[in-house]
Parts: structure tokens; sequence; C-alpha cells
């Protein structure tokens, strides 16, 4: 069965989105489609210069006999900037606002075009880095660590505070929380990690950072490395950092109990500079 | 800007992939592109061609004035059987066998193309179903639901053993575990769901059903309806079953912890036979 290249570009287009970062051979789509491979190239050129103009991705050419090509999904510097505009101002609404200076975001962590977004955002900055694995902790970081999965194609490994009969043997280590300085314990499945992974630590909000750092150290007992860390919210007017290299898409400037007032500014997403498509 | 037709169709792929079960006006992608609606009308036919024949989803058209076109993600019977087949074969590994007789399924709930497929699977059956909102028992139905949610276009919400401070005000329900006929205690934020909402319960896993049935019971104290039950993997030879319309990918036949062997057969997902693209 042949097909025309309309139908070609469309079944690509869905494709090559359902596999980022794998390396595609011509061959595959040539066969596919009883196409040349000449009319893929070009089929593929189309593709990446769409993917490049809507903000969509890019593709990477990889040349030679065992060549083919990549899809990384990307955002435009002007989507991402409407993006975080937009989250800052859902984060600031009062009513978010709970006992003890916490907020409530449930409601963003429960929907899914957010968290493709936010996934998809995070991830553009990582498109090029060696990630094996994403690490997050149960249970408010796993839709935006699986969204981030989805974008980068990397599995998840999720860290929990007690161990499950169902998750088999686990390797289990205290830390200190770094705001209230309490001992915690968190607990990981020993066969959910391979040894000497390298890992994207994401998590949902950072403050301190101790509990990012504690995952730092079990990973540790891995022999794994940490490969980034990216979060959603970071809070800022932290006294102590426990971390220092991470990427935020927003940084929670203020939290005004008394005025019930919160104030949310961009995270160092921009600053960062990681990611963005090339001309936006 | 005016865009040539394969810049279009690469472009309306990925927004309706990215907006299923939305109404999209053919005037958006007519301003879109810059194009006349006649054009845009047929950019569409060729779409809902390419989908239905690749397996991807389908497309409903609305007509009239407030018209426009639903993208409804959707599975091939042929695709879906391969893929179901492919988890049977994947969760009968002798490995998987935990002490107790349960299975280790974590890698499988950490794989996001895994997670995708089963979501679009489950999905496509609820596909012209009216439903507000998924809900699922943290941690480990989470991925599942955030895949089916992705594929259907509303938000989740996560019932937790224990409330968080993060959560606001939470009601909590005791139910009788299934199985092990113990007393537990569920707990779902009071803001997470609106009253009167059509529930669909996603779950990774489900045995005599105690579980799905507390979120049953839950759900009355919002006032809400199950507009459906989807699990991946049910167990058989269950006495007494406290959930009767269910739809479940797989079904866990037999766990022999003497012999090492675990024997995965279908679901009932094909005697429902719901959400199969036509001709397929």
């Amino acid at each position: 069965m042949k097909f025309r290249r309309s139908e070609r570009l469309i079944d690509m287009t869905h494709y090559l989105l359902e596999h980022p970062r794998q390396l595609v051979p011509l061959t595959f789509f040539a066969e596919r489609y009883g196409s040349a491979k000449s009319s893929i190239s070009e089929d593929l050129a189309i593709v990446r210069e769409t993917f490049e103009q809507r903000g969509i991705g890019t593709l990477q050419t990889v040349p030679g006999a065992a060549g083919g090509v990549k899809y990384f999904s990307k955002v435009s510097q002007q989507d991402a900037r409407i993006f975080i505009h937009e989250l800052c101002q859902q984060i600031e609404k009062p009513e978010r606002l709970l006992p003890g200076g916490y907020l409530y975001m449930t409601d963003l962590l429960g929907n899914p075009q957010t968290t493709h977004k936010v996934g998809k955002l995070l991830a553009a900055a990582y498109a090029e880095t060696d990630i094996d694995v994403i690490m997050t902790m149960a249970t408010k970081g796993i839709p935006i660590a699986h969204a981030v999965a989805t974008h980068l194609n990397v599995p998840v490994v999720i860290v929990r505070r007690d161990s499950k009969v169902t998750e088999g043997p686990t390797v289990s280590i205290n830390y200190v929380s770094g705001s209230s300085k309490r001992i915690e314990t968190m607990v990981l499945s020993k066969r959910s990690l391979k040894e000497g992974s390298k890992v994207l630590i994401v998590d949902d909000f950072m403050k301190a950072g101790g509990t990012v750092n504690g995952m730092r150290s079990l990973l540790r007992e891995f022999n794994g490395t940490v490969a980034g860390i990216a979060v959603l919210v970071e809070a800022e007017h932290v006294e102590e950092r426990l971390v220092d290299d991470y990427l935020s898409l927003v940084k929670l400037q203020n939290v005004d109990a008394k005025e019930n007032e919160i104030t949310v500014v961009e995270g160092n997403y921009f600053s960062k500079g990681k990611g963005f498509l090339p001309h936006s």
C-alpha cells in the first residue's frame, strides 16, 4: 500500500511526537509508507520546519548507515514566557493560601494540560542531556515527573516515605528536612533503579531543598549521578539553601498570610536559558 | 502569513492530539493558517482518514454555527490485541513474584511509553462517555490515571490514605478492604472534587474491589456518580467480588508461588468491546 505525502506527514508527526529522543532510521519510514528514502527526507524537512516554526520541537538528522532522525520536544521562548506568566497568575490566587502558609496546588497538578506543558518546558531544558531515568518523591511530584518523562522518553522511579510490600527489597536513608530540621526517612525499591544511572530529579516544590538533597544521598547508595534538578515552584527567602544547581519555572517570592497575599514571579528558567527553539 | 497544506496538516495533527474531546471551531484553524474554511474542511478529511487508518483516533464533525471538530483518541482492535498480548507476557515473568504472592509492577508503571498506551486503551473505551474527572488512589494508580486523563482531557483527583497539610480540608471515610477484611481509611481533599461530578475510577490493580468500592462510597459524600471503573490488572479467583461493572486490560489468572509461575490472560477489554476504530 502506497501513502500520499499528506498521509505520511500526519502519521510521521504522530509517530515522532510519541517517540521523542529515539533514533528512527529513514528505512523505518520508507518501509512503513512504501516510499523512497529521498521522499522521506523531503517529508522530514517539512516536518522539521513546521515543528520549529510552531514551537513544537526540532528534528536532528543523524547521517550514515546507522543514521536516521530524532525528535526533540522543545519550546519557543515566547510560548514559555506566556505559559509561565499564566502559571504565576494562577498560583497567586489568594484562595490557595492554607493554614501555615502552605499553598493549595492540587488542581494544577491534577490538570493534564498543565502538567503536560510543565513537563514540556522542563524536558526541553534537558533534551540534549544524557539522562537514564527520572526520580521523584511520592506523591505530588509524580504527575510532573511522568510529564517530563513523556517528553524525554525515559522511565520514572518513585521515592516513598515508607516501604510497600509490592516494591520488593528497598534501600532506605535518613535525611534532615531542610526547613523543619526534622529527621525523615525515604525509601526506594532496589530493583527500580539500575546501578550507575544518570538521574534527573523532578519535584513540584522546593523550599530549602531537603527532599532533593535526600534524593541525592539516596542516589549515592545506587552509585548514581545527578544529571539535573528541575522543580515547578521554588520558594525564595530561604536562609540556607541545600541545593544550588537547579531549574525552576516559578518562584514563590512572598506569602503574606495576614494580608492574604501571594507573590509569584518567574523562576530561573530563562536565566538558565537552555532548550529554546532557534530564533524564538 | 499563509501556510501550505503540508504545514497545516502537521500543525493540525499536533494541535488535535494535544486537545482531545475539545470542540475546535473551523474558524480557529482558518484564522491560525490564514486559509479558507473549505480548505480546512479538506485538511480535516485527510487527517481523519489517516487517523482512522493508522489506529490513532477519529474526528467528529459538529455542524452548524457553533460547530467544529473534535478529536477522539481511539485504538484499532488489532493494535489493542498486540499490546495486551505483550503486557501479558511482560507481567508473567516469574521474577516479578514477591513474598505473599504480590507482583512487582513498578517498572511497567514507571515506563511512560507503557502507561501512555495503557491510558490510550482505557480512555478509548470511555471516549463517548460523559466524564468530568478521573479518580485514583495514591500512589500506584497515579501514572495510569494521568495517562487516561491525557487522552480524555479531564483532570485527576487523588485519594490518599492520610490527609496532608497541603490539601486543605478533607473528607474521609472508612471502608473494608475486600481481601484482608481490615478497616481502612481514605481521604480526599474537599476542594479537589466538585459536587455532583461524573467520575471515572482508575486503578492499577483490583482484587476483590475493596479500594474501588471505597472510592465509590467516598464519591457519595460528594454527591458524585460513577461513570466507569477501569483497571490495568484484575485478579481472578476472587470469592466475593465487590465490584461488577468494570473494564480490565489483563487478568491475573493464577499465581503459583511454589512453582514460581504466574499466569496472565486478556481482561474483559474485548468482551466489553467499546472504543475501537471501525473496520479494525
